[in-house]
């Protein structure tokens, strides 16, 4: 039974994997707070910030040489606060507003300011996250910068930008670019599917807002699993040695498998979509002026070496049908779960289908909803 | 190289149980936010909250019954912020007060307003720690129990407290008593040596608390990394495996090898502290009224079923040499890693020294105060 947001897609791949993906933990080891005290994040485990800075370096999907500092996190929500606590000032008389564009996931830990389109506040963080793309603000043409230089000449000095960068991996959207912004938050739950580990990184620019993320996570869990450390090590350790090796076998490809079963899943659900009277699958851009990805369109991927179109972690599903209400709760009852719009900050008839559930899932909800009259 | 406050002294006690405490971890496995959903807390690993309470029933020392909720955190710091979010009102106006006795460890994430025998404000969380005994409260002489009742005077039915038990164990402290208080949290940290794991766990009274403590983790990590959680199950298993097999050997009873390894380093260091001049092992309870933990005295122990002393994690060592303003630095110059009492709210020429490292580095620091003239 898997909760909704899991990645239990990726058990298929990792079960063919087999025993080589095994982490092996003895007794006695891996016992003190800290794993290597001459480095800034000193609960950071040495083999998993090699295997990150070798991973983005072969995927090209971010720029994470020795110049960038690795904050390792207890999955990204960790990071997303420690971020949002390294960013604010530290005698900030009221807390920082912080500001997404819609849909986004709001947090009732912080101070939470909403859609960034419509924020009129001086200063604030802004989570860029990559449901909305990642090189947005690269497109002249996107409504997202227009919303972003309308702020900034409100306040350019004090932007401040974290982008959550989760979804930035070939299998869910063309690699056309080396990100490299301030903070740049990645997660295993996404990329490899390992969302129990809750692991998280960050890549950091500036020495100074590195050292304010280390104090929080010190404070707040005085570090992170060094099982949970040693075991993302393995596995990314494996999502490279697939690709660095000629004779190995296309079924340890992670990125190839995600990419063709999500490009399958994308082709039934527009299918089941496009018979439907009571569903639509609209492209991200019909939903809100604001929503920028061109999921459906085609980019130059620079990792597969083609040219492929956006196959997202997450499907939002419209619902035609007048009379509902709540789609949510009227899909939930039919046995297909979802989750609505106005979680998000959009409208209630919108909801957020997962990608991600295993074949078993995943070919029932598609069943149930094609059966929906 | 260990951190100060690390227990590296239990690796050699896991070393010799060897490859059974191993945990194996398959790549395909645990990769759901969730472990089981039925359960209020529903990130954590049912086998882990079965050793759980396997091991508080027969260590004895503290109530942990089916009806009490476990929630598991980060390591101990993330269950303390949970539960002061859980205690505070959820509209209040301001934060709470958190307090607690001299000697403590502030953190700067909360409103911390310092040593609870000086605390005059009225809506306060009293953090009780085991370095303070664990059962304060009931001896009606203690000037804790003083303290807390002019409090409890002021605004009684506002008192809100979180017992911090991770040293009452067997090893440290004569286990005198079940404890059962509304919340108490345990960590591997200190009772098994496993502090790079950042396990530590709750067991609350009350399913409104829990809920909220929940609410807590789930905002800040949503969940904790399911490999330290099989990891602490397996060695919790051990823990207890070793004392229901009456054919085990001796070397694999955890706390008969901590309490000999400890009275026996408590014996060294008395002996070094009376034949030198420079610094003296006082009592707890000569250090300031408020010291109550009478750490040289006996006490009957139900576990071990004897009467025996306290054993503590820490010493405090008292400078005695008036030239030196600062015996932190002074220390670290003579190669000896301790802490001064201004971090914990007491006067600068105590300081902290730790009872857990490793026996390489006890013998070191114990050969080095010897020699101080």
């Amino acid at each position: 039974m898997s909760l909704s947001g899991d990645s239990t897609m990726y058990e298929a791949f990792w079960k063919s994997v087999g025993a080589e993906a095994d982490t092996l933990i003895a007794g006695w080891t891996s016992m003190s707070y800290s794993s290597d005290i001459t480095n800034l994040c000193w609960f950071l485990e040495p083999q998993l910030a090699h295997q990150i800075r070798r991973l983005h370096k072969f995927v090209g999907n971010a720029v994470a040489g020795v110049d960038r500092f690795i904050i390792v996190g207890t999955g990204s929500s960790q990071l997303i606060q420690a971020s949002l606590y390294a960013l604010s000032p530290p005698d900030a008389a009221e807390p920082m507003s912080v500001v997404s564009l819609a849909p986004y996931c709001p947090s009732s830990l912080h101070k939470w300011a909403g859609d960034a389109s419509k924020f009129t506040g001086y200063n604030y963080i802004e989570l860029v996250c990559t449901t909305n793309g990642p090189d947005d603000c690269d497109d002249p043409d996107d409504p997202k910068r227009e919303a972003i230089l309308r702020e900034a000449l409100l306040s350019f000095s004090d932007r401040k930008t974290v982008h959550d960068l989760a979804y930035y991996w070939p299998q869910y959207t063309p690699i056309t670019h080396r990100a490299d912004h301030d903070i740049m938050l990645f997660t295993p739950s996404k990329s490899t599917g390992h969302a129990g580990s809750r692991i998280g990184w960050a890549l950091v620019k500036d020495r100074a807002v590195a050292k304010r993320m280390m104090q929080y996570v010190e404070l707040n869990t005085m570090g992170v699993a060094k099982e949970a450390q040693l075991r993302a090590s393995k596995i990314l350790q494996l999502v490279c040695d697939a690709y660095e090796d000629p004779e190995r076998d296309i079924k340890m490809k992670l990125f190839e498998f995600a990419a063709e079963k999500l490009g399958n899943r994308w082709g039934k659900l527009k299918k089941v979509g496009s018979a439907s009277s009571i569903f639509t699958v609209p492209s991200f851009d019909q939903i809100s002026g604001l929503f920028t990805v061109p999921c459906f369109t085609m980019d130059v991927c620079y990792f597969f070496e083609d040219t492929s179109s956006h196959r997202p972690a997450f499907a939002w599903l419209e619902c035609e049908k007048d009379e509902v209400e709540d789609p949510e709760s009227y899909l939930k009852e039919k046995g297909i779960v979802v989750r609505g719009g106005s979680r998000f900050g959009i409208e209630a008839r919108y909801v957020l289908f997962s990608m991600l559930d295993d074949d078993q899932i995943f070919d029932l909800y598609l069943q149930r909803l094609a059966a929906l009259s």
